[in-house]
């Protein structure tokens, strides 16, 4: 705390006359100059949209400076060049950007700004809260080598690795149930699951799924892609076409989005898995890298299919450069997108994917996994030295493996502080809106009328269909994949109406009429409304500017005595169960690595 | 301190419906409405960069006003009319403005402001520190009638006065040598020496100078005026011309510059050399004045060359009815300029210009001058009761005399605080940059080429250049006067580079080449960075809008039992040693009137 007004910077701002923010004598106050859509490079894409989301992660790096946080913003002042009220594009990323805070804002729209190419720029003030002591920790009750935080397959993995190398361990489950995204539900006869979660596999190129699957017995369901396709046109129309080939639009226009999506296939496959550099790809959203490789409308829509079932997230959401490393991640936009052999929905389990956890977690020595535990807070007293407070008890623990979603972290308080890096990362990194409706059907329907069941609408409410039955348990599901804006609209309906809309929706998808009749139920979980799942499935996705902006290893990266696992750390398949796998045993060995050096150093 | 929030009003606000700024309940947050250019009289110049300063002198008079400085602005907003991006006019005024201070800031282009003519606004945010209760200060150790502040040639005069009144008094030097901005260094070979500060004296209207000389038997040497003078032109080339003659330009120029430099000299014949008043004069920079009026570029570089070499300013930072109050001082712009008898630099001394402070030092009464004594704090408690803090030290006196630079009141603490007209002098008021550098030769190459040594240039780095020489001590030196922008580019330079680039300069100037060969050694000092100086030389300038915001009195007005002396208190040459012992005699008359009334009204 000082008694003069001083100065926030942040890269390469200490040599202006002006401070990117001030803190008042006090350290409550803070002011933050206008902030500006410019990329890492400090290049300033032409994208409107971009910048709003390249000023608006400026403005969350000041804010985490700050020491402080969205919910501290009092006061917002917002400067848009160009101002369309018919088209409040500012209002989308913003509302993001703000969460359910809601502070006073004041909208200007201007001329120009203080550099021709800017189109939008932000300021805000900022009131912290008087900062609390932080209360006593009760003492100690558990002394393990490593705590893992969270029992999805990560955790799991992690905790069978670290136990195989001799140390002990502890894994603290918020939950009452381990899995965590996956989670699968017997169906009301008790004959067959549905998978609320992650549900496929494959047999190719996801090694560490493939071995589980074997060790624990999976009966695996392949993926059906006999028949036909569907396509919901923008006006509702319905299409037939081929699996794996393009639907039926007019020549120039499939010769259109052949090129678009092989272009972001090679675009893809040229990012790196694991360290994805390009400033430029990153000031951009994915929306404005289409619009500027010259997507027409009918490719735009396209894209947003792939985005909102891959991501829940709609394209003017999120960063190009995280976008194509995502589908990177799984082998490539085609393999990540295929439900054939290798591809990303290849195979299901007839037992359901919990099976894996379930497996994992009774192969453990009793007494390892704590559910109901959730983390409150992780104390660092120095090397080798970390307590834990999870439902009232402290766990000391010489490493900690968190494998929960990064947005999950704001939920826990650090001491000392996380780095900023790992703050800017977890606080922008979120979920769009994302949720599967298991429609259980007396028959087959789709079957016997020559389609496959996968279908994709422009319009929704679902974007994709699949196929989900098991032949085996005579269970016919089809599961409608309800993301982004169109999934979120039907979201606010009551159970009943969004029943009734799905099954509209199938009737035109698959020229069928009174679906009612052979409906049995739907079985679904709204994940964006679960904390532990960090509000969102499958995957977090990240807005422009981040991913260059503190670097990809910024969350991944051990810190003191924390190493971080969970499908978002994957090099390989994130937001799967591979990814999951992999993490899980990637913080392990990191772990094992400084345990056994630690012991070393100590002699 | 108040419950509510307060306003803060300056003069003719108190009427409107809004407030010049409010101050929030405890006093820490002062919020400050949108401040244009307008002149005292309510006018709005229409030059751009005039409105700028004008504002900022607007926002000042509130901060002062809040008890706050401009250490305290946490955030401004500015609204520009006309934004051209290429051309960001309000850096330059407000970087000075702030000096080292770096607040949030954002910039927001406007087409109009709230009054057609308004081109440029700033609002502020303010916070304070919680005001710390002032220390106790020790037991007076020294009791007299007088302190004097400052043993250079005011302050010397003035202790001489007081003491032949028949006061006692003692003198506070912070430095550790007399003298103030005069000062002598002796040359390597111990035989002549070099003026670091001031010069030059004459004996036509300098009577008290002249005075001085006579008795202590200062040995003067004749400004050298023979032979050509050398103008350097934008494109670097330099042509010769008679002294006392405009350069060689074309007839059309040269006409014009005579009517320029005639109207200047008309102007500020006509500007009260004590109280100049003329809001319009005061509301426009030089710069704008001298376009107002049409001068072109020849002229304008001309100018230049007065304000830099007189002021170390350039046109575009100054008040124009301050420069011309500043040349009035000194009998006009051309007995100001002039080299000849009469003028500002007809005499110098051979034995240096600290002699004179030396002699007067040395006749006072032992123990009478106290150095390296700065003054940390002058409390007044009552009708010819101040205690003066300095080097640990408690002097108590009845009067007070400061003859400091106004700028250097910022870093003396006053209890109670200084009137706010007097903050706002001291704080408006600054430097800038000007240093000499004595380049000594082993030849007078310039005389045997037919020169007279004095020099200007349009481009730098010396914008002035005089033969300082001592033909009895045969020295043989030109003074190079680095000022403004040109001066300050230079300053920059590593010391070998510095020399050298004058040495270039020099050549060019005297169509000289190698002049390494006869190059001896430079003497220069950094007048910009000596505090006691008030960072600078040789007088303070004034931004439009001050002179006529607090008046021409509102420094060397008598405050309680404080009274003002300084060179740049003086009526008649300011910036000269003339000024500074005319205002010493002046505020020693003023303390003794009041010491010797004092008396009567005690009896």
């Amino acid at each position: 705390m000082t008694s003069k007004v001083s100065t926030i910077d942040v890269h390469n701002t200490s040599s202006a006359y002006y401070a990117p923010a001030t803190v008042a004598p006090g350290g409550k106050h803070v002011f933050v100059s206008g902030q500006a859509g410019l990329a890492s490079d400090g290049s300033v894409p032409t994208d409107y949209v971009s910048q709003i989301h390249l000023a608006l992660w400026s403005l969350r790096r000041i804010v985490i400076a700050a020491n402080a946080n969205i919910q501290n913003i009092a006061k917002l002042s917002v400067y848009i060049v160009d101002y369309d009220a018919a088209n409040r594009k500012h209002t989308r990323p913003l509302m993001r950007f703000l969460g359910k805070h809601r502070p006073a804002i004041t909208l200007v729209p201007v001329q120009k700004l203080a550099v021709p190419t800017w189109l939008f720029e932000i300021e805000a003030t900022l009131v912290l809260p008087t900062i609390d002591m932080p209360r006593a920790l009760p003492a100690p009750k558990v002394a393990v080598d490593v705590v893992i935080i969270g029992a999805g397959l990560s955790g799991l993995t992690a905790a069978h690795e670290v136990l195989r190398s001799g140390h002990t361990c502890v894994i603290l489950e918020a939950r009452d149930r381990v899995g965590g995204k996956t989670w699968s539900q017997e169906l009301e006869d008790g004959k067959g699951v549905v998978d609320l979660g992650a549900a496929w596999i494959n047999d190719v190129n996801q090694s560490k799924m493939n071995a589980l699957a074997k060790r624990y017995g999976a009966e695996l369901i392949e993926q059906n892609t006999f028949g036909d396709c569907v396509l919901q046109d923008f006006d509702g129309c319905c299409s037939k076409f081929p699996y794996g080939e393009v639907p039926m639009f007019d020549k120039d226009t499939r010769k259109h989005l052949v090129e678009i999506r092989d272009m972001v296939e090679a675009d893809c496959q040229n990012v790196d898995a694991w360290g994805p550099r390009d400033p430029s790809l990153d000031s951009l959203t994915f929306e404005a890298y289409l619009a500027s490789r010259g997507a027409d409308k009918i490719a735009l829509a396209t894209a947003a299919v792939w985005t909102r079932a891959m991501l829940g997230q709609d394209p003017c959401d999120i960063s190009a450069l995280f976008f194509l490393n995502y589908c990177k991640s799984g082998g490539g936009l085609l393999t990540m997108r295929s439900d054939r052999k290798g591809g990303g929905q290849h195979l299901r389990v007839r037992q359901g994917t919990q099976l894996f956890a379930k497996g994992l977690a009774s192969d453990l020595p009793k007494g390892t996994i704590s559910l109901s535990s959730p983390v409150q807070n992780i104390t660092q007293r120095g090397r080798q030295q970390a307590d834990l407070l999870a439902g009232g008890v402290l766990h000391s623990a010489r490493k900690v493996i968190s494998t929960v979603p990064s947005p999950v972290l704001k939920t826990i308080s650090f001491n000392p502080p996380l780095p900023q890096e790992k703050i800017a990362w977890s606080t922008s990194s979120g979920y769009g809106y994302y949720c599967k409706a298991m429609m259980q059907f007396s028959t087959p329907f789709w079957i016997e009328k020559g389609f496959c069941g996968l279908a994709q609408s422009f319009i929704g409410p679902a974007s994709v269909v699949r196929d989900t039955s098991s032949p085996t348990d005579k269970k016919h599901i089809l599961t409608c994949f309800m993301a982004g804006d169109s999934g979120k609209a039907w979201s606010t309906l009551p159970q009943q109406e969004r029943e009734q809309a799905l099954l509209k929706q199938l009737q035109a998808l698959f020229t069928i009429s009174d679906l009612q009749r052979s409906f049995v139920k739907s079985y679904s979980y709204e994940w964006n409304d679960d904390e532990y799942a960090a509000w969102g499935c499958p995957s977090i996705s990240l807005t422009p500017g981040v991913l260059s902006g503190v670097g990809a290893d910024a969350f991944r990266q051990p810190w003191k005595n924390i190493h971080f696992a969970g499908t978002e750390t994957a090099g390989e398949w994130k937001g799967y169960m591979e990814g999951a796998v992999r993490s899980g045993e990637r913080a392990a060995l990191e772990v094992v690595k400084d345990l056994t050096s630690g012991v070393v150093a100590r002699l």
